[in-house]
C-alpha cells in the first residue's frame, strides 16, 4: 500500500501534465476511503476532476467517505443533473445527514425531484432531533416475515441485498410492521432451506426507540457487540436500523465532546476544529475561563484576607503556586477517573462510598509520600523549619482533599442527572484552590505564631 | 427489557429460596450480555450456581463478555474437567487472552490437554507482543481458494461457518497461505452459482502486520469501516483476522489511556480502575505529581526572586492564582483540542503552522474578552489603577502565551516520536506557570515602580 503523500505528489503531476489516462488507471485501483482523503487535500477544482473520473458506483461511496465540508463543496461545483443523480444513489441515512447541512436552494431541488413518498420519509427524517437514534439510523434495512421458508428469504435477499446497507443481520416483522425478531445471515446460510423463519428467529431482539439519545445507543453496541441495531417507534414498529460503522464514528465525537468538556470548551460533537473559525472556537472556551476568572476573585479575596500574616512572611507566597497547582492537578486526576470510568459504565453511581474511600486512600499514600519529598527538599535547600512544616502538612491535607472532592464533584453531577463531564477541571481547580488556600492560611497562623 | 438491578433482586430472591426452575427459566430467555452484567454482580458461589445452569452453548458466550475478574474467580471455582472444556469452547483470541493472566498452573493444564499442533500455536500467539495486531487477533477465519465456485464457496461456508468468529468477510488465499484478496458473503450470496471467487475477489485488501501496534490496527478500522481486517505475517500469509467488535473495546482502552495521560496518571489501558488497590493507583499518580512538585521550586525560586516589589506591593500576591489558574486553563483547553486532534487524525503534523496561527488568534480574541471583563471589575471593586492595567496587561499576555504554548507542545511531542497524550498538563501548565509569572512581576516592575 502506498502512503497518502505519495499518492497526492503523483495525483498533483498527472493533473499538472494532463495525464488523464494515468488517472484513470489509478483510481481504477484505489480504494474508496483512500481516494476520498486524496480530494480532501486537492483544491476544489481539481478534486471534482477526479470525481468525475470515478466510476458511477465507486464515485457514491468516495462521497460518502468524504468531509462534509467537501461533500458540499462537490455538491455546490457539480450540475443539478449530477447533483440530482449523487442524492438518489446515496444510503438514505448519509443523504439525510447531508441535506440538514446544505443551502436551502438544494434541499428545494431534491425534495421536487423526489416522489411523494420520499419527500414525505425526507420531511420525516429531518424532523428528528439531533443526537437521537432516529436522527442517525438508515431505512436500507431488510425486514423478512416469519412465515417465510429460508429459501425464500434467501431469494428476498438476493433480490434486495444490493441496495442495503446491512444485509447480515435481517428483521422480521408482521404485517404492520411491528418488529417481532431477528436472524442473522449466518444463520440463514447454515439452516436448511424449508426451515420457517418464525422457527429460526431470535425474540429477545436488542432495539432502541427514535428519540432515544445516541450516547445510549453507543453504549448498547458496546455491550452487545451487534453488527446492528433496530430502531422503533413507539408502537414498535420498525422504522429503521443504525450500523456498526455509523457508531465507531459516533463514539469518537461523544469521546472528542468529553474531552472537550473536561477542559471546559464547551463545543459541539459535529464541530471541527480544522474548519472553524478563531471567532468560533473563542466563543466556546470563553465561558469557562470567565467562570474561572470570576472565581479567580474569590482566591484573591482569600489572599487579601490574611495579608496580614503575608506581610510578616513573604515567603509564604512562594508556595501559593505549587499548593494550588498540586491541589488542582491531584483533583482533575481523580474526577478524569471517574468521569471516564462513567462514560464507560466500569464505575457505576451506587459504588459512590467504594470510590471515596478508595480515593481516600490513594489520596493518603500519594499526599504522604509527596509531603516527605517535599519536608525533604525544603530542609535541604535551607528554608525555615516552621515554614517546611506548614507546607508540608498543607500539601498532605491539599492531597487527600482534591482526591475526595475530584472524584466527589463529576459523581453530584451524574445524581443530578447531568454530565459529569461537564465537571470540568476548571470548576473542580477553582473550589479546590480557594479550600486549599484557607488550610494553608490558617495553619500558617497557627503554626508560624506559636513558633516565633 | 427490564433494568439490570430488576434482573439481580429476582434472582437474589431465586437463589434465596433455591428456586432452581425459575432460575432455569429466566436465564433460558435472558440475552448473554446480560447474563454476564448480572453474573458480575452477584458473590462468587452465586455467580457459579447460576453459570452451571446455563445451556452449554450459551455459557460459552456468557463468559465472553464476562470481565477478566470474574472469568478468573470462575475458572478457579470450577472443577479442571469444566474448565478444559470451557477453554477448548472459547474462540481462539478470547482463550489466548484470558491464558495470559490465568496462575501458569491453569496454563499447563491447558497445554498438556491440547493437541501437538494447539499447542504449538498457543505459544506462538502468547509470544505476541501485547498491543500488537498479533496478540488481539483470532485464527477463526475462513479462507477460500481462488478456483471454488460460489457453489463451493457456500458449502464451505456452511460445514465450517458455525466456528468462525466472522463469516462475513471470507479471504482468499493460495496454496502457501498467502493472502490474494476477500470476498463478503453478502456478494456470495448475491453471486451466481458458478462464478469463480477468482473472479468475484477484490485484490485490493487493506490489512494489517502481525507487529503492527493495535492503535494503527484501530485508525484503519475507523477511516475503512470493515467488519474485520486480515492479519498478515513478514511473508504476507494470512495469520489471522482482528473483528470489529474486538475493535470496539480497543478503541475505548485507547481512549481512556490518552484521557487518563493527559492527567498525568500513566496507568496500561487494561488497568481497571474497580478492581486496582490504593497503592496501584497511587503509584501511577505520583511520578507526574513530583514533577509538578519539583517544578513547582521553580515558580518558588521566580517567587522569592521578586520578593522586594511583593513585600513593596502586597496586593500583587492576591492576583498569583488567578493569573497561574488561567494560564493553566487556557492551554489544557488548547493542548486537550491539539491531542485529541492527533489521536483521531483530524489535525495532521503538517498543519502545525496553520494552528499556531489559528490558536494564536483564538488567543487574541479571548485574552481581550477576558482582560477587558477583569478591568471593569477591577475598576469596580476600587482596586488601584495600577494595579488593575498590571493583572490587565498580564492577563492577555497569559493567555495568548499559554493558547500557543498549549498547542505547541503536544505537536512538539508528536515531532518527536512520542506519544503526544503524555504532554500531560501538569507539564504545560508547570512551564506555563513560569512563564507568565516572570512576566507579571517584571510587567509589576516596568508599571508601578514609574506610576508610584
Amino acid at each position: 500500500m502506498m502512503e497518502e503523500s505519495q499518492y497526492l505528489e503523483q495525483f498533483k503531476k498527472m493533473l499538472e501534465s494532463k495525464d488523464m489516462l494515468g488517472i484513470k488507471e489509478q483510481v481504477s485501483v484505489m480504494n474508496e476511503a483512500d481516494l476520498a482523503e486524496l480530494l480532501e487535500e486537492l483544491e476544489d477544482a481539481d478534486a471534482l476532476i477526479i470525481y468525475r473520473m470515478l466510476p458511477k458506483e465507486k464515485a457514491i461511496d468516495v462521497f460518502t467517505y468524504m468531509g462534509q465540508n467537501r461533500q458540499i463543496n462537490l455538491i455546490n461545483a457539480i450540475t443539478d443533473k449530477e447533483m440530482l443523480a449523487l442524492m438518489e444513489d446515496l444510503y438514505f441515512d448519509d443523504m439525510i445527514d447531508l441535506l440538514e447541512e446544505v443551502p436551502p436552494t438544494i434541499v428545494t431541488k431534491v425534495l421536487s425531484a423526489s416522489t411523494p413518498e420520499e419527500r414525505r420519509k425526507i420531511n420525516e427524517f429531518l424532523m428528528y432531533p439531533d443526537d437521537t437514534a432516529g436522527s442517525e439510523m438508515t431505512i436500507e434495512y431488510l425486514s423478512l416475515k416469519p412465515e417465510m421458508t429460508v429459501r425464500e428469504a434467501m431469494d428476498y435477499i438476493r433480490e434486495y441485498g444490493e441496495d442495503s446497507e446491512m444485509v447480515y443481520t435481517c428483521y422480521v416483522v408482521d404485517e404492520k410492521n411491528t418488529l417481532l425478531g431477528f436472524v442473522s445471515l449466518r444463520e440463514l446460510v447454515v439452516a436448511d432451506d424449508d426451515t420457517l423463519i418464525d422457527d429460526l428467529m431470535l425474540e429477545d431482539v436488542i432495539y432502541v426507540k427514535t428519540l432515544d439519545p445516541i450516547e445510549e445507543v453507543a453504549e448498547r453496541f458496546q455491550k452487545y457487540d451487534f453488527l446492528a441495531l433496530p430502531v422503533v417507534d413507539q408502537e414498535h414498529r420498525l422504522t429503521g436500523i443504525i450500523t456498526f460503522d455509523d457508531i465507531l464514528e459516533i463514539i469518537e465525537n461523544i469521546d472528542t465532546e468529553d474531552f472537550h468538556r473536561m477542559v471546559g470548551i464547551g463545543g459541539d460533537s459535529d464541530d471541527d476544529y480544522m474548519e472553524e473559525t478563531p471567532w468560533q472556537l473563542a466563543k466556546n472556551r470563553i465561558p469557562w475561563l470567565l467562570i474561572l476568572m470570576i472565581s479567580g476573585t474569590i482566591s484573591a479575596g482569600i489572599i487579601k484576607h490574611y495579608d496580614d500574616i503575608i506581610s510578616r512572611y513573604i515567603l509564604l507566597t512562594a508556595f501559593i503556586p505549587m499548593i494550588t497547582g498540586t491541589g488542582g492537578n491531584t483533583g482533575s486526576q481523580s474526577s478524569t477517573v471517574v468521569i471516564r470510568g462513567l462514560a464507560t459504565g466500569e464505575v457505576e453511581l451506587k459504588d459512590v462510598f467504594y470510590i471515596m474511600w478508595k480515593e481516600a486512600r490513594v489520596g493518603m499514600v500519594v499526599g504522604f509520600a509527596l509531603a516527605m519529598v517535599n519536608l525533604l527538599r525544603l530542609i535541604l535547600i535551607g528554608t525555615d523549619i516552621g515554614v517546611s512544616i506548614l507546607v508540608t502538612l498543607t500539601m498532605m491535607i491539599t492531597v487527600i482533599l482534591s482526591k475526595l472532592l475530584g472524584a466527589l464533584l463529576p459523581i453530584i453531577m451524574e445524581k443530578l442527572g447531568q454530565d459529569p463531564a461537564l465537571m470540568s477541571s476548571a470548576i473542580i481547580t477553582t473550589i479546590i484552590d480557594a479550600l486549599v488556600l484557607v488550610v494553608y492560611f490558617n495553619l500558617a497562623g497557627l503554626i508560624l505564631t506559636k513558633i516565633a
